[in-house]
């Protein structure tokens, strides 16, 4: 198909989705992918570029020329360009904001000028803003009659003429509303509003606890720039969620599955590297014990086993800890009653595996006395674990530190080194070894 | 407060946000909660309650009689009604029922039929459907005279006599059009549409895909039963990566911050047991090196370390393995290309780790040996812990077991067994123990 046959390929591409170009476009070599942008030339819409992978938007954007980029960008809401844009390198965004016109390229280069991530980055800088005096019969025809509005939209904005922010009035309210009334009567006084330069994820907290669609975006005079809609509210929330996912497993946050073997290998290595070291500091503890393991092999079996029961126990509280920072439901205000609670869950999870794995240790050396050592090493290290998942989170939350990148190797390791201290510790006061 | 101030309380709660309201209720000692309702009184918004934890609400609906709740139901729309219906038991929930008038009562019931977490759960009854012959202006005109409109909507569904969906019209184009065109050459005749009996998260999956505010939802026969509206398909979302981020940390999906201890303890013993059980798989693996441990006591100090980076590796490359399955980037299209990458990767971090640690070991314990052999071990763990870390998801998911839930124990059983095998035999075969 890639053998130039425009025709069928436009065909083909016309009633496509721009999620599904994209698909079309990640299911393709690499280098293929400018190619069929390029032969589809104008039936190729840009849209599509913002919902393929960053790695593959870049590759292919290196590839394009500026003057078929610029053309793209041009049909597209401010936000998707400015998504195009960000995976550009500095030289090529500037040639390709130099061949727009001035209106587009103004609007795109404020945006741009907004730190990454930020709600200005995500905002659509067209919305359609009136002022509160005009009636709602007005306002109807003003949209009849206007070509460019923007593809979307699902409320007006209400400014004055220093276009500070007054109101907004949603569609369904303009519609039940009668003609004549004014515009001021039925706008919402209070509009939900976020500041340009705010994170991203903090205006998805914001829609997501008032169920919004769309919010107005304010510089910090007040003045009206843009518009958040929520189909990118959805992305920023999968993105976040997917960051937290792939750090509490130890991996990059923008890890894709498009990145080359190289990349991947050097991003995996740090949380390697970082979990070596504790390992080596565990296998230090052992080390305190040599004798002790040589006069008694029963003991180095069955070690791995209380570390390994504590790593798991602290990645649970740890989880449970991660998850709830990230969703703001846990805070100062209820941080010492969820203490309170693991550690209960710890002890009381200690105690009935104590009792579980006493039993079947005791009956695998057939030695009553090793089983009720290592069930009371078990009661220790459930609880430590259940202390170091939710301290470890809590401790790098509050000095600012993202607790889903680095909590892991912290309380893995915590919870080894007191596995094999308690284990071995408590083994060889017993038996006096 | 609580000392029956209920004139105070009204003015305090009126400019609450029902999520602000959900806030306070939660905050509160759970005794006082149904007290706060009950004093509130009409002023109390039951859609509060939809905002709250799951195992809260509960509670909170225990204590309340079924008349106040039927009273705080009516005034919602369906889909919250049915959240909170969902979580009454099924007496009281017919009591609730019969207090209600008819029609609501029919849209309820007919929610509830469907199964948990599908479509018709999350969809709300109230919807606006006009006939393909009306006008814009008939249609405006409608929406103006009636008082009952749902209390939002982004598209008005265009129906048959019999209900079957014919279209949808997007507010801002109802608004931009002119008032004599007939919906039916305004409207969208393939209107995004999901079938009733659809899971919740195929349905976020299509809303995320094509950038959805609002769907139809449709029965078999294809007639028009309800709308679902994107703040829901937000929560969805959020329950979804909820729940993949606590099962891959060994926690049930449902676990709330509200739990209480001995439900949490009973829900994380299931993952504990099971970890115990491959912990002793690993412990018999090492039970047959025996000789070689009493022999040489720095293979049990550093076994620990093998089995931990090889554990590590795993949930890497799992973690991205499953996230990739749940959010469908991973599919047999491609899940060659994957497996191929990871396993190279592990080769790759394999050799570099081989080096470091075994020049590390080998100094530690004086013996280039010990170093050579930790090193080769540590290959030929990496790159089993790749395998695992994307066989064990990519079969799961096969046989319709949810990887996320399951995966874990696997391959940290995998890497266990295959950590202690390969540095204990090799170390063994190497040194003639």
């Amino acid at each position: 198909i890639e053998a130039s046959e425009v025709e069928r390929l436009q065909r083909l591409v016309e009633d496509f989705h721009e999620s599904e170009l994209g698909d079309l476009l990640e299911a393709l070599e690499p280098d293929q992918r400018p190619r069929l942008i390029e032969l589809l030339g104008a039936s190729f819409d840009f849209a599509a570029l913002t919902e393929v992978d960053e790695a593959v938007r870049e590759e292919i954007l290196e590839e394009l020329e500026t003057a078929t980029v610029a053309e793209g960008v041009r049909e597209l809401d401010s936000d998707d360009a400015v998504t195009i844009l960000e995976s550009m390198r500095e030289e090529e965004q500037a040639e390709v904001l130099d061949q727009l016109p001035a209106i587009e390229r103004v609007a795109l280069q404020r945006s741009l000028d907004y730190p990454e991530d930020s709600a200005g980055r995500r905002m659509q800088t067209e919305f359609i803003a009136v002022p509160p005096f005009w009636t709602v019969g007005q306002t109807i025809d003003f949209m009849r009659e206007t070509d460019d509005l923007p593809e979307t939209f699902y409320e007006i904005f209400v400014i004055d003429p220093a276009a500070h922010l007054l109101g907004s009035v949603p569609l369904d309210r303009l519609l039940r509303s009668k003609r004549p009334v004014t515009i001021q009567d039925v706008m919402n006084a209070e509009p939900d509003r976020v500041e340009a330069t705010e994170h991203q994820e903090e205006v998805a907290r914001l829609f997501e606890r008032y169920n919004l669609v769309s919010s107005a975006v304010v510089d910090d005079a007040g003045r009206l720039v843009g518009v958040i809609l929520v189909d990118d509210i959805v992305d920023v929330l999968e993105e976040e969620a997917d960051a937290d996912i792939k750090q509490l497993g130890g991996v990059k946050s923008d890890e894709e599955l498009s990145d080359t073997i190289l990349y991947i290998q050097r991003s995996r290595f740090p949380w390697l590297f970082a979990n070596m070291c504790t390992a080596f500091l565990a296998a230090g503890v052992i080390r305190l014990f040599s004798d002790s393991l040589e006069r008694m092999v029963a003991l180095a079996i069955l070690m791995p086993i209380v570390a390994s029961m504590g790593g798991n126990a602290g990645t649970q509280t740890m989880t449970v800890a991660v998850r709830a920072l990230a969703t703001r439901e846990l805070g100062r205000a209820n941080a010492w009653r969820i203490i309170r609670r693991e550690a209960a869950v710890g002890l009381l999870n200690g105690l009935v595996f104590a009792i579980i794995l006493g039993t079947l240790a005791g009956l695998w050396f057939q030695s009553p006395q090793l089983g009720f050592v290592i069930g009371l090493a078990l009661v220790t290290v459930l609880v430590f674990a259940a202390l170091g998942g939710i301290f470890v989170p809590l401790t790098l939350n509050r000095f600012g530190v993202d607790p889903a990148v680095s909590s892991g190797p912290f309380v893995t390791s915590i919870t080894d080194i007191v596995g094999f201290f308690a284990f071995l510790g408590i083994a060889t006061a017993w038996f006096h070894l």
